[in-house]
C-alpha cells in the first residue's frame, strides 16, 4: 500500500515523470501538428491537448485540484518554447517527419503516464480498477485528441498494434507492485519501463493483433 | 416535488435503471466495435466510454462525487466480461452483425438515462430545463462518442429520424409527473417506456423528420 | 489588478458579454447546423454545444460552480427561442445561407469570450499564463465542437487565417491593461474590440498566414 503522507523521494519522481511525459507528448503532438502543415499557433494547440489533455481527465474524473498545469504552470512556458525551437529547427533544417518523430515519443509519454496515473489514483484511495482505468485514459486520452485534431483516427484504435493494451499491462504491473508493497517510486519505475519498452519493441519489430472479425 | 430523502425503493429502481442502461450502450458500443473490425482492448473502450460517457458528463456537470461508477466498480467488471462474452460468441457463431444489433440496446440504453438523467437533476434542484437538458446529455452523449470513434458521423444527427428529440419527450414527461406528484419510481418507468417503445416504433416503421433546407 | 469584491458596473458588463457571446455563437452554431441540413432538434444541439461549450470547460477547469447556463438558465431558453425564429426565418425566406452567416457571429463571440474569459480566471487568481489559456480555450472551443458535430475540419486549425492567434492577443491585451491598473470594466471592452476587429479585418481581407511546411 503506497502511504498517503507521500515521502519525499516518492514526490520527486512523480514530478520528474510528469515534467518529461508532457514534454514527451508536447513533442509527438507539435511533431503531429507539423506534419500536415499547421501554423504556429495550431502547433502549439495539439501540442498542448497532447501533454494536458490526459492528465487533466484524469484530475477531473479523481477530483483533484488545482490540476497540475495550474500549479506547475511553468508546464505551460515549456511547451511554448518547445513549439518555438521545433518549428525554428524544422524549417532550417528541412527534416523529414517521419511517423518516428510522433510514436517514439508517443511511447515514452504512454509509460509515464500509465504508471504515474495508476499510482495517483491508487493514493487518493481508487479501487483496483479504477486506478488501472485512469492510468489507461490519463496515458491514451492526449494521443486520442492529437490525432482527432489532425484529422486522422486515433491510431490507439485503427493501427492493429498493442497500444492501450500496453498502458493497461503497466497500470496492473504498478498495482500488483503496490499489493506486494513494493517501494513506490521503485514500482513506478518499473512500470513505465515495462510499458515503454515493449511498445517500442512493438513498433521497431511491427508487431500486429488480429483484429476480431477478418 | 421528489423528495431529496429518496425512499429506498425509488433507490432501487433507479440502482436498477443505471446497471440496465450501462449493459445497453455497452453492448451497443462493443457491437459497433467489433462492426467496424477492433481488436478487443478497443471494443472494451468504446463500450466504456457508450456506457459510462454520458452518466460521467452528467455527474460532472451536476458536480456529482463520486461518479457512479466510482462507486460502483461492478460495473467496470461488468463490461470488460460483456464483450470478453460477446467477442467470443461472435467469433464463435459467425454471427451477422447487423445495425439493429447497435439500434435496439441503444434505443434502450436512450430511454433509461434520458428519465435517470432528469431525476437525479431535479432531486439535486435543479431548474426544469436544466433537469431536461441533464436528461439529454446524459442519454445522447455515449451514442455519439461510440460513433465518433467509430469513425462514423453520428446517428443522432444524421440519420433523420427521431432520436435527440425522443430523449426530449421522455425528459419532458418525467418533469410533468414530477410536478403531478407522481410517485417517483412510476414516473421513472413511464417515461422510460415512452422514450424507448417510441424509439423502436420509429426503428421499426422507419419514420423520418425532414430536414429543415431540401 | 482585478478587486475580487467586483463593484456592479464589472459584474453588469460581464453579464452583458456574456449573453452577447452566447447569442453570438448560438446564431454561429445554428447557422452551420441549417447548412449542413440538420433537422430542428440538431440545430438546436449544435447551436447549444457552440455556445456554451467553451464556457462550461472553463468553469470546470477553473473549478466555478454553478455553471453559468445553470445560473441564469434563462439563456439556454434564448437559444431554443433563437433556433425556432431562425429555423422558421430560413424555411420561409429561402435565404442563402453563406459562410459570412457563420463568420461573423462567432468573431463577436470570439472577442467576447476571450477577453471575459481571461478576466474571469484573473479573479479567479490564476496566472497570467493560465489566465491567457482560459481565455483563449473558452473563445475557441465552441467553435471547434460546432465544427466537429457538423463534420468540417475545425477551422481554427485548418484556414491558415489568424483565430486562435487573435483570441490570444485578445487575452494579452487584457492581462496587460489589468497589469496597468485600468478599469476592469474598461479592459473588457477594449480587449473584446481588438479581438473581434481585427478578426472582421482579417476576414474582409482575405489576409492568411502561411504553413510552417510548404
Amino acid at each position: 500500500m503506497i502511504d498517503p503522507v507521500t515521502p519525499s523521494i516518492l514526490m520527486s519522481v512523480q514530478s520528474g515523470i510528469e515534467v518529461f511525459a508532457v514534454i514527451a507528448f508536447a513533442l509527438s503532438g507539435l511533431a503531429a501538428g507539423l506534419r500536415v502543415g499547421m501554423d504556429f499557433v495550431g502547433i502549439c494547440f495539439v501540442a498542448g491537448v497532447s501533454a494536458f489533455g490526459g492528465g487533466t481527465l484524469r484530475d477531473v474524473l479523481l477530483d483533484r485540484r488545482p490540476f497540475f498545469w495550474v500549479e506547475q504552470d511553468h508546464l505551460l512556458w515549456l511547451v511554448i518554447i518547445l513549439c518555438l525551437l521545433a518549428s525554428i529547427f524544422v524549417r532550417r533544417s528541412h527534416a523529414e517527419l517521419t511517423e518516428k518523430w510522433i510514436q517514439v515519443p508517443d511511447a515514452i509519454g504512454l509509460g509515464l503516464f500509465a504508471a504515474l496515473g495508476t499510482q495517483i489514483a491508487l493514493i487518493e484511495g481508487a479501487s483496483i480498477i479504477v486506478a488501472v482505468l485512469m492510468g489507461v485514459i490519463s496515458s491514451t486520452l492526449g494521443g486520442v485528441l492529437r490525432d482527432i485534431l489532425c484529422n486522422v483516427v486515433p491510431k490507439a484504435f485503427s493501427d492493429h498494434q498493442p497500444y492501450i493494451a500496453l498502458a493497461v499491462l503497466g497500470s496492473i504491473v504498478l498495482v500488483g507492485l503496490d499489493r506486494l508493497d513494493v517501494t513506490p517510486w521503485i514500482s513506478l519505475v518499473v512500470a513505465v519501463v515495462i510499458t515503454t519498452v515493449t511498445r517500442l519493441i512493438v513498433l521497431a519489430l511491427n508487431v500486429s493483433i488480429p483484429a476480431w472479425r477478418a
